[in-house]
Parts: structure tokens; sequence; C-alpha cells
């Protein structure tokens, strides 16, 4: 039995991860730490608990009785929480924010099953993906471990209203956001970093490096990721579609082979023979991908739940190899589907 | 032409009353007030208006320009307001708040045109009326008239997120509110106030009161309207049914006659001899009413478009009737339909 | 293990049972029947199989090799289904439409497991309640048992558009449905014969009859079910409100002892202490109720998923009790809260 | 005043049609032909028109008291209709369908405004254009004319359901559109053509050929349109992104003016400093357009509401100016903004 201390655990991903923890049959709920909410019952928060747990909010924080701190704190609040704090050193730390996904000076390594499994069964400390940085990825990887990777990527990704977390903003004002649809952070989402950080380990020594274009801008050389990220008006997923121009026509079905080679032995990410929609990994930890081809252009389209695969389900997936336990354990999930 | 001085114009009313506005043939907008947004353009705040004005939100309330003042605010802010700012006695108001719906120490005609035409025609101050207490009158109004309502009415009627107003909140989060569903002020809702003032008005002599159970409780002599309000996950609307129970079962079609007569003169009131479904009224300023018999149960459904019929339109409407204008002029409004 | 054949296969009910027995630790599934999709995999039809299943649809039915067999037809083929097919006195049968539900001259249990858990542990055939006659009489069994039904009873039940089921249809076109809200089926809905079965069943002698209106007419001696059913633009789930009057007002505090005491052992039914909103149950089993108290009336919300709770969920939980099962094998569903 | 008949009246176009003209101060509907709902009122069918018009379908089609002719067929069916059907030489039409948008054999002039004003206004015939083609040529005509489109455009689409039509099918069911995301007709859009076509019209003669892949195929020499088409979950709208890379980076500012300059005369399409959301079309006939620019890369975003700008708003646009009316008559209409 795994024992889990969640801080932030009132937020959505806190809720979320709640949410999974209790039906997973090798993990414990310690603590469920929020100091706004010390007192309060989880489920007068968090949407559906009532009757499943009696769980309640803590202020408190004892290390010492857990195997493992999930941080579900904004962006940046991790590094500042770790230099107010001291966690025992055989504590592991999942941290959900992007503060350690790029390498330098620290420990934590990379959470990305898909291509990180042996590093992440061995670590310590976990930094766990973005969710568009997982869906984005998830379509491309395949191409940049080939080196097929050799030009300017188009990159397109519709976002559900959960991305953008639970404080209520202008952009998710529902009398706004339905039946809206828009554009922001136009080819400067922060999730290019650690994008262009995996595509540039994969590849192949040869293949051309790919341009981070927020620190080095769109002079550097190499191969830039072109990335449009959309509001869309739905709360859960990302929705994802990558194109990718080729050195020269490829047979179509070569690089379905890749794709299917590549995740075979995936636990929850999966080639498609037909085409996608988004409700089939809504609710799921499952990531979904499909391939097409016209002439030297390849169309990759890949999705994901935003909450699960892309924030706390993968996070619990980290945290099964971490400890030894399938992988797959508390992560049946019966997608909503409707 | 009428010349128009807009207070709170930045709001979600202030926005519809200029969206109308501007395509009002007889009608001119002077001023758009707004403190916080003076200078901007009011395409800046307003969805939709790129293009079709170059109007600037102003922090002056030039008075002696205009004929009359629609007042935009938050609810109880229309009276402080004119405690400490004077309106010329020749320019009119059109309150949008419910300041001065119920009758009292003032001279604001209650602006319901289906029962307060005259009275409007010659009034010089308004009282706009609620957007439930709207809907729900229209579907009462003709029973009430002809005496009977001699029992407890059960009232159902379900609204959309643009009547929790702009500011962002819990209930009105993309995230929370899309595809969910919810009551709130159950028995209690502010408008029970309007609604029971009007059917008292409208009864004969010998028809029991109706009780303003947040006035009176629920021990005082007379019927109830027991009214239950919930939060739909659209934008636009409120959708009514009313149930009344007769002292004898009617002939359906005599009922539907008295319908038909109460309305006959209505510019925007009509009876639907089929059921009826909401977005036959979105984005116009219609309410549409359709009567069923079973036994001695009458079953009412009526609706209207909570910031047109319930708000702004009725507002515009009430307007074109005070300067003698055509009740329909700025108001022959395509249905979004879809 | 409990060996599972399916009747209907393909269908919305049919598809969220597959869903769910996937992921049932004490269930297997044998066949999946469906004429049309024969030698489909499951995945090609049902959302969100893919990588969970490699099940196929088959047009056989080999009874001799399973405990049970879940009828997911339409309503009324359950009947016809049986008069030209043999199902072996030992294999179970679980009907999920509604030929069954009202007693007669057969010998099918009705599912609702509150109020017959004993007779279904012990049946060999049950037929599975309707969705929104779970909701509604989740909202009215306790009042009912106690004796406190003594007038006419306003309920408002809204629905998602699954309750439709799969076939395309004007109703359910989403450029209709979306942003739309309207009633059908006024106070005839089908499901009140079984409403009103059960609260005949549980009342005490001297507690007037429920009328059923849809056999017995409006002139008959009892207290009737005035039941406004509405189509929702949400796909999933039932909210519904029961206003009750009482003879006296009651102590509200006693009214939620009444509630408590009656679900205390049901798996997963619950009172809940907030009021309630509808994602709470979204893809859970589970039923959440809620009481208020004004003057002599109670305003019961009582809430389910349409699919689970309101369908294969529940013959889930049927086929646990009918096998000695967990009552909540395979049912502790996370709920998609967003 | 313009006398119109209308073919194809009760589907979903000829419904928008009816909304509009019976608004329109110059324009009077004569016929609103449909065999199947011949001798039933308009408002039975179209939403939203009860209590405007009681107007009739009708069976006939007296072309001789008409001036003008709107064909609302599906695709493919207005070429068919004139084999049949002889219409007087002197009554304009104005075909909606694809029919006659590609050059050829007949005198039909492509109805786009912004492109083709001065044949518009002399023209018998006309071919309104696709929803997508208008959307997407407005963001990139000035780029066209500028001879700037010298690489291969990526433009991503997403449509709402009323793109779809009338007819129910599985993917316009609510219960699998709603909050779902899924693409089409990858890379193979039939409005490629007409795409491709106008942007061969406006390129100067230097600049590259636009290779319609359809027709060609992708081994052409020219530049290619990679088109990918979403089925967003919203019923009106079409939100559009084209990524252009330029042969040397460009002077934001220049772009702009190149933008502003195009469309200055426009009576719909206009060009906004701001970030574009959809709902600032919805409802309304205009087009809107934004520009960034990253290194030498331009995102264009432009959107149009597909049922108007993208259908009848845009033919009765191009009635306006084939009558010499106000092009605008007809077409201020409110935007529904929530």
């Amino acid at each position: 039995m795994v024992k889990i201390g969640i801080l932030g655990a009132a937020g959505y991903t806190g809720g979320e991860l709640i949410r999974l923890l209790i039906n997973h049959p090798q993990a414990e709920i310690v603590f469920a730490n929020s100091e706004s909410n010390a007192g309060n019952k989880v489920y007068d928060v968090h949407e559906g608990l009532l009757g499943e747990t009696d769980l309640e909010f803590t202020s408190e924080m004892p290390f010492d009785q857990v195997d493992v701190v999930f941080f579900c704190f904004g962006h940046g609040k991790s590094e500042a929480f770790l230099k107010e704090h001291e966690i025992p050193a055989n504590v592991k730390i999942i941290d959900l924010a992007q503060d350690f996904r790029i390498k330098g000076d620290h420990d934590y390594v990379y959470g990305l099953p898909e291509t990180h499994r042996e590093e992440i069964a061995k670590c310590q400390h976990l930094a766990n993906p973005g969710c568009f940085a997982t869906c984005i990825q998830l379509g491309l990887l395949p191409l940049a471990k080939a080196g097929l990777l050799t030009k300017d990527i188009a990159v397109n990704a519709i976002t559900g209203s959960t991305g953008a977390g639970q404080k209520p903003s202008a952009t998710t004002h529902f009398s706004w956001r339905d039946n809206n649809f828009s554009v922001y952070k136009l080819f400067t989402h922060q999730h290019l970093h650690e994008i262009c950080q995996t595509l540039n380990e994969l590849k192949p020594a040869e293949a051309p490096h790919v341009v981070d274009t927020l620190d080095e801008g769109y002079e550097a050389d190499g191969i830039t990721v072109d990335f449009i990220p959309y509001r869309g008006d739905f709360p859960r997923g990302i929705f994802c579609t990558e194109v990718v121009t080729l050195n020269e026509r490829p047979v179509e079905s070569d690089l379905i082979a890749l794709y299917k080679t590549f995740y075979q032995h995936a636990a929850f990410t999966h080639y498609s023979d037909k085409a996608l929609d988004l409700k089939q990994v809504v609710n799921t930890n499952k990531g979904l991908v499909h391939v097409e081809v016209f002439g030297k252009k390849v169309v990759i389209t890949s999705m994901i739940d935003n909450l699960l695969k892309g924030a706390v389900g993968q996070a619990v997936q980290n945290m099964n190899i971490m400890f030894g336990i399938d992988e797959k354990a508390g992560l049946n999930l019966k997608a909503s589907a409707f």
C-alpha cells in the first residue's frame, strides 16, 4: 500500500487525484493538504465524492507518514515550496507543475512513460509532463525517433476549459465560452520548452535540431514546432493535429507500422486505424493516435484527457511505475463516452 | 430621433442595449457611461460591435443632451445613484434594476406592456420588469385576470447563465456549468415580489389573494406561487412551466381562446398551438405561451430571451411606447434559431 | 466469475454495459450479440473501448455458456424475443426494457435495490427500472413509506439526450438541441406506471391511493403524480424536483432524518446536506437526494446518471445482488466531475 | 421592392433566408417552395418565425411573378433542376449550392463581394460561395493579391454543426457531438476547388500556381492549401487559422496595413486589431480577420457565421448588389454575443 500526501488538494488536479486514488487498490491517501479548506470534508469541495470518502482537508503535512507527495500547486510554486519546507529524502515527489520539467540543476525525471519509463522506475523525484506537451509528443515521438522530422511542424491543438484551472476568469465564463472558439498564446505556448527538449533527446544525431523558438528565436538553425493552441467549448480533453512534411512521399503502411511498433508496449497509448473523436479518451488515461498521408505530408491526430493522461492520470501512472506496481492500477477508467 | 444616455454601459445589459440601439431607426446614443472604461471603444468590451460603431465609453453624463436615460446598474444602485445625482425632470428614466418595481413612495410605472401599456405611454419614470418575472407573468396573466387562480401554483423556470451577470463566479465557470444542472433560491427568488404584485392587481376582487411568501410568510391567507428556479447550461433564455389547478375541469379550447384573446394586441407575445422549444425566442424580443389541460390541471409553458424580452428588449419596447414610436421599432430581430 | 451474455449489444445501453463489465472483477462477457454488427470489433461501435478489449460482436447466442443474459433491446422487444427463443431455466435474465416492470402474469422482480433488495437476491428474472422512474422514486420513497404522500405531487425532471437512444432524430440533432430546452409527454410519461406501482406498494394501508392517471384517468379516487419531463441540453443525467404538500408543517430535521435512515444501507443512494448539482452523479452509479421545507411544502431534489443508476449501472448492481457478489463490484466509478 | 422566390425553402438555408428576408426593407417573398411542406405555415418548420409571418410553403413556382430565385437545394441539385425547368431569362438566379462555383460552360459569377463586386453587380446568375471557402479566402485574399503566397499554406478551420445540414446523422447526434471534437475530409474538402480558383485569379502572374490537389494531385507544380476541417461542438460559425510562410521576415505593421487597405471598402469584412473569438460574428453577416507575425511566418485568424456570411447572408448581400440596393439592407443583424 503506497502511502500518499497531497499538497494543493483543493484545486482541480488535487480533486481529480483524490477521485482516482480512493479507488486505487494499492494506494492510501494519508493527508490532503489545503490551508484554506482545513477541516472541511473533501466532498464539500470536489464534485462527486459524497458517499465515497469521509476524508477531510488538513493544514498539516506529516511527511514522515507517507511514501510519496504529489505537488498539485500552480506553476512556479513547487520550487518556492521546497525552499521553505524540508521533505525527507526517502519520500518521493511527483510534481504536476512545470517547475522541473526542463533539465537543469535538479534530479527530477521527466515523467513521460512512453519515452522515459526506465528512468521513471528508478527516480525519486518526478516532473509530470504538461497536458498539451503530452498530447503533442504522443503524435510526434515515433517520427522524431525515426529521424523523420526534417521540416517545420504545424501543430494545432484544442483544449478544454479545465486546462485553465479552477479560478473563474473572463475566458472561462460560461456565457462567453459556450459555443465560442478562440486562439491564445499563438506560437508562444510555454509547453514548447518540454516538447522541444524531448524531440531533441529522441532524434538521431544527424536529424536537424528542433528550435525552441521561445528561447532561441526564429533565426536559430533548425526546424520549428509551430503550435497554435485553441480554446474549445468543452471542459475536458485535448485534440491535436500535427502536420509533418517528409523529404519523400512515404508508404502509409510503413508509417502506421512505425507508430504501432513504437506504442506496442505502452500501457495507455494506442494507435487507432480509424479517425478519432475526442470523447473516446475523455475520462480515461488513454492516448490515441492516428495517421494519414497526403503526398509528402503526414497528418497525425492525437488526443488525451487533459486532466488524466495530461495531468493526474499520468501522475498516478508514474507513481505506479515508481513503486513497481501494475502500471494500470487504479487507472482502468470507464470512458464517459457521452 | 430619441436621444439616449446609458449608465452602466459596460455590463451585460448595457452591451445588449447598445447592440439594439445602434440599429434602431429612431434612436441615437448620445452617451454610454462607464467610469472604468472611459475612452475605450465600445467594441473593445462588447462582442460583435466591431465594424458597427465607433462609439466610445465616457465618464461624462450630459443629461441635458438626452431625452431618456437607461439605468443598467446592478440591483440596488439605481436608488443610490439618484440620491447623489440630479436628472432633469424632462428626461425620462428607464431603470433595468429592481429598485422601483414594487409600488411605493415613487412614481415609477411597472413596465410590462402586456398589462400596463397605457400607464407606460404616459409615464416619465419606468421600472423594467425582471426576467423570471416577465416570463412567469406571461404564463399566468390571462388566468389571473379571469379569476382562475384559486389554488397554489407550481412554477418551474430554467434560466441561462447570462441571468447571473458578467462577473465570473463558481456557478458561471464553464468547467462547472457545462452539461450541469442545479436549483437555487428554492421558493425564495426575489422576483416573487413583482409577480405577486401584478397577479393581485389583475385578479377580480373575489379571487383569493396571492401571498408574497417572502413578505407575508406561508401562514398568510391566500394562494402561493411555488417557484423553483433552475440554472440551465445555456447562456440565453428562460423556459418556464406553470401548473395551475382549477376548481373544475375546463374545456381546453376555452382556455386557449382566453390566452389568444388576452395577447391579441401584444406586439411580441404570442400563443403557440404547438409545444415550444426555447430557441424559438432566443435572440428575439418575443414571448411565447402554450397551454395543455389534464383533468382540472392546466399546464402552461412560457418562454422569453432573458436579456431581451426579459431585460433590454422590453426596455426598448417600453421606450418606444413612452415616446409614441412604433412599438416594434428596432426590435425586429432575427432569431438565432441554432 | 459470472458469465454473461448480452443481447442488443450495439445500442447505447449495450455499449455502456460492456464498458462496465470489462472492468468488473467478477464478471466475464461470453457473448455480445448484435446481428447487424456480427464480426465487428466492439470498439468500432462503442466509444472509448479501443485498447481495452478485443471483444467482437457475434450473431450467436450460446445461452448454455452463460449464467445471466442482459436484454438491451428497445422497449417491447423483450417479450417478443422470449416468445421466439428459449433461454434455459438456470440462466438468469436482466431485462433493461419496460416489458416486465409492471406486475402481471410473469415472475420478473422489479429491480430497485433501495426497496426490493431481498426479492432481487432470490430472483431468477429481473425487470430493471426506468431512468426517470428510478430518479423520481428515490426522491419520494421515504415519504411514501412514512405515509406522508397525501396530496398531489408536482414532479419536474430534466433528462439528458442519451435517454432518447442512439437513433438520430429531430430532437437529438445537435443543431437543434444545443442550448435549447423543451418539454415532452407532459403528464403522460410511461414511467408513471412503475412509479405509481411502487408508491402504492410502499404506502401504509391508510394512506391515499396513488392514481396511475395513464390507466385510471384523472377522475379516479386518490392522489396524482403530476410529472413534467424536460429535454435538457446535456447528454447524461436526470435532475428532478418533487414538491410534496404535507398535512402539517413538518420539522425539517425530522424529515432529513427520515431520508437518512431510509438510505442508510443503500449502496449508492445518499442524502446530501448541501444543494445538488447534476455533475456530482454523472458517470457514476450514485443517486443523491436533498430536502428543503417551506411551510407545509417539502421540496426534494434527486438525481442520477440515466445510463448508469438509471439503466445499466443499476442492472449490474442487481446482477451483483442476484449472484451474491459485493453490491458495488465493478461500480466504483470515477465521476467525470467536469 | 425585389420580388423573391425560394426553392428548397424548408431546409436550413431556406429557413435562414426567410428569417432574413421578412425583415428586409426592400424585399418581398412571393413564394417559398417546398413540395413536402406545401400548405404548412413556414413557422411550423422554421424556428422562431411564429408571430412574424403567416407565409405558407407552396408547391408552386410562379417564376413570372418574381425578380430573383434563390436555389436552396442540396449540392448537385441545382443543375438537375435547371435541366427540367425553365426559368425566364429576366429572372435572376442566386444558387447557394456548389454546382456553378467553378468556371466552365455557364455564366454564373462567383459571388464573393470582396473580390468580384463589379461582376456581381452586372450578373444575371450567381453562384454563392461555400462557407469554408468564404472564411478561408477572407484570410488569404490580401496576401494572394500581393503575391506573397509562395509556400504551402497550413489551414485549420473549425465548423459548427449547421454546416452539416438538417438531416440527422451520427455526427450531428447531440449525444455524440456535445463536448466532442473531430476532423473529417482531411486535405480533401471539396471547397479547395473554389479556394484555389480565386487564389489563382488574384495572384500576380509571377507568383506560383496554387495547386488544386483534388484535381491535380500532390505532384503538380506549385503550392498547396493544406486544409484540415474540424467538427466543433457548436451550431454556428467557422473559425479558421491560416499559416503562411513568407520568403522574408515581414514588418508586421506593413502586413496589417495590407489587410486594412484590402478590406477598407468591404461592407461586412473588417480587420480587428485584437485577437478574435467566434461569437463576435455569430448571427451576423460579418467577417473578421486578424494577423500576427512570427519570424517569416504569418498567422491569420478569420471567422464568419457559416449560415450567414457563409451562405444566405452573403446571398442576400449579393442580391442587394445585383439589384443596386444598399449592400447592407436587411443585414444589420444583432450579434447573439452570448
